[in-house]
């Protein structure tokens, strides 16, 4: 893995801010070793670089008061919300204070009529989409995870449905948010589209905590549609199946989620669930809309399918026959890891224009097997998005160079192919060489914009620029 | 209207510029008044402070090479498209060399497979899509002038189907631009998304040539849909039309543009078009998707609007008889100014949630009749988003000073409702002190990126911030 540097400490100013602290939210201060450790990264293998101290706040005043005082004491403030991102965005390189939001986890108002709501940053996406079911509402973005959406938010997540739905940056209408100086700022309120300046939320949004804390979003929201539709496809071939894919988007299909699981996938998911499949890779389709429309949808993606040499396309619409369909899909991280038990994941996450999808992931696969990698892959492809899953064994250094080789090949392989290293994980520590070769002089504008906003580097430090 | 201050002029620094220039560009620097005029604020009645050149350019490295030329004396650029905007957003207040973009205006690559074309900043919209139609392709986003692409994205730009399609930030997936002291930024490549740290695409998006000077833009494409379906529905008040409106929305009817004309503004395209309508508040709908799609969303529309005592309501597929269904729309700009020869229009843009339209339209309506202002409506209505056409007598002081009071009152009164005194037209020089009211403290942190991004305020100074 990437190495991961520390940062100069503040002693004196981490030691004055947690006496502070401790005199005023008392046992919502803790700095017991535990606590600490499980707020810094803890997903991957990479090192954990625990904070000084966890502080849970329940309103953005307290976030306020946290950050003006570690703003008078330069100490670092990295925001938390439920520990789920991948890229060491979690970690305190100098150490300072964890500004736990999990306490904040209120849905402070719903309008439906606007198909709008207005939650706190520690609300997750599955609490507020039962909170929404009864209304006949959901909230579309799913990055797997049980995120909350303050960090989906920060990180610019995405997931299955971005294809049809977009991102975190295309569905939030506006947020609050605490800067370095511990000043509150909103960036608009629930007007669908505005013009009213820079676009402040699209800034704070993806800038990782580095900027300020997000303490408030209003979200867009969707109406559950009448209909819901899933399909399965197998495929001779990744470049058959993303073509299938391409033509799907081409003909404009709206579909709300289409997944590749490659071949070592679908072995991995056949092996765990006991499903019968061909193993080839794999297609799953979601659609929405009415009951005629999604039917017209799969009708479609099905004449489509078999131009490619699709085989054994299903379809249904009744729920539980739904779940079967994609069970491939929903056991695939799980199954994973049952290929070898005992490694840990990393999840590598480029993303590419759908013209190079098929050669680059054939690429990874046999980069993967030329490195002896144990790596199944899947993928968001209607956005020409795809993890590849590296199985590592603990411990194995040997192993692990040969993934760090790995991650810099794909993430130079995509940007070649006019593509990210990052879709939706975000750059944390784990990416910013790879950022910085992706946007050479741009990283220097972001970079005037965090002094400018941070001057003391006080917000979340280390995590997309290097320092 | 709002007063437009001067700012203070570098007298020596313009005047060396202007030599400069005129070496190097020849006969493509212009310092005659006519084309200077034409390169200022020409819109609405608000003055017209003029550059002191223009300089057509060529290429991004021209712009590059004059942005570090005036950056060097600390003279203002004001990047110029086709002259569209209507804040004063191309007024040069400090004078400066006005940057003439429109001959930078080749499409540069369609990439069909991925839906997505690279353009340069002076290509219009409509050119772009004349050269897309044998491709099945289309660029959605449709602000009714035939505005530069690069403008577009500079004010963040929207329009009639912006409820379907979203606006200039969803639609364009990375940009290149030129910076303050002349460095030439990508903020991505292809891919549909990334998470690849600050969104500086969306930042420029919207900066109004502020930040940077946009030079070229990857921008999404849509196919052509299958089928085209328009539909006109009167309804006998702006509340019942707007109660059909929101559940359309809500029921998640993916109309494709769904305008209002007021009362007023169907008088005025009645007398104009000698157009057989009821003259009460008319909605103007367009549907997108296959055949038998369009017709089960105009079927839906139908049934709601009957709810809400909807009369006269017809629908169409063909492209002729769907010309004609929508010529009140097409005809509102020139049949409002008829409403008062030799009048001058100006055009308000408020955008508030849809469950406080009606009551905004309708206190609007009030408001200019208490004014004694002819303001006939449209709007974007899918969004929230309405424009009153202030129709008003050049050089009549009296009558420019109630304007002055509605445009306030209704800024005003958006901001109250949640909503946002601009909703597409952008700030310029006349929205700055309503902007200011609306987003209070981030203001701020709007000046701090300005100052460190373009530290001598030489990008189109005088725009957004007041300065």
């Amino acid at each position: 893995m990437a190495a991961i540097t520390t940062l100069p400490r503040n002693e004196a100013g981490i030691a004055t801010v947690i006496a502070a602290l401790s005199d005023r939210f008392a046992d919502r201060l803790h700095t017991g070793q535990s606590m600490r450790e499980q707020h810094g990264h803890t997903t991957t293998s990479m090192a954990n670089q625990i904070p000084d101290a966890v502080v849970f706040v329940t309103s953005t005043d307290e976030v306020a008061e946290v950050v003006k005082l570690c703003a008078l004491r330069k100490v670092p403030v990295i925001p938390f919300g439920t520990g789920s991102s991948l890229e060491g965005h979690l970690n305190a390189p100098a150490g300072g204070i964890s500004l736990d939001l999990s306490q904040m986890n209120q849905i402070k108002a719903v309008h439906a009529a606007d198909l709008d709501v207005v939650v706190q940053p520690g609300v997750t996406r599955e609490q507020l989409n039962t909170h929404l079911r009864d209304q006949g509402l959901f909230f579309p973005i799913d990055p797997g995870a049980n995120a909350s959406l303050g960090g989906m938010a920060a990180t610019r997540a995405s997931g299955t449905n971005a294809v049809r739905y977009g991102t975190m940056k295309d569905n939030i209408l506006s947020l609050e948010a605490v800067m370095a100086d511990g000043t509150i700022i909103r960036t608009g309120a629930r007007a669908k589209k505005s013009s009213a300046g820079y676009d402040m939320a699209r800034l704070l949004i993806g800038s990782e905590g580095t900027l300020g804390v997000i303490t408030e979003l209003t979200l867009r929201l969707q109406g559950v549609p009448e209909a819901i539709r899933s399909a399965r496809c197998s495929f001779p071939s990744v470049e058959a199946a993303c073509q299938a894919v391409m033509m799907t988007i081409q003909y404009g299909i709206p579909v709300a989620r289409i997944e590749l699981l490659d071949v070592l996938s679908v072995r991995a998911a056949k092996a765990y669930s006991k499903l019968d499949l061909p193993e080839v890779p794999l297609l799953l389709l979601e659609f929405h809309g009415s009951d005629a429309g999604v039917i017209e949808q799969s009708d479609m993606f099905a004449s489509i399918a078999e131009e490619f040499e699709g085989q054994d396309f299903a379809a249904t619409s009744t729920a539980e026959e739904r779940n079967k369909l994609w069970q491939a899909r929903h056991d695939v991280y799980w199954a994973s890891h049952a290929l070898r038990p005992g490694a840990k994941g990393l999840s590598t996450d480029v993303c590419v224009p759908i013209s190079r999808l098929a050669e680059c992931v054939s690429l990874a696969r046999a980069k993967a097997e030329e490195l002896d990698l144990l790596a199944p892959m899947v993928g968001h492809v209607g956005d020409g998005n795809f993890h590849a899953l590296l199985l590592l064994e603990p411990g194995n250094a040997a192993e692990q160079e040969r993934a760090d080789s790995y991650l810099k090949w794909l993430a130079d392989t995509a940007i070649a192919m006019e593509g990210t290293c990052t879709g939706e994980h975000g750059v944390g520590q784990g990416k910013r060489s790879y950022v910085a070769r992706e946007l050479g002089e741009t990283i220097r504008f972001m970079a005037a914009i965090k002094s400018a906003l941070d001057p003391d580097n006080i917000m979340n430090p280390g995590k997309i620029l290097s320092y």
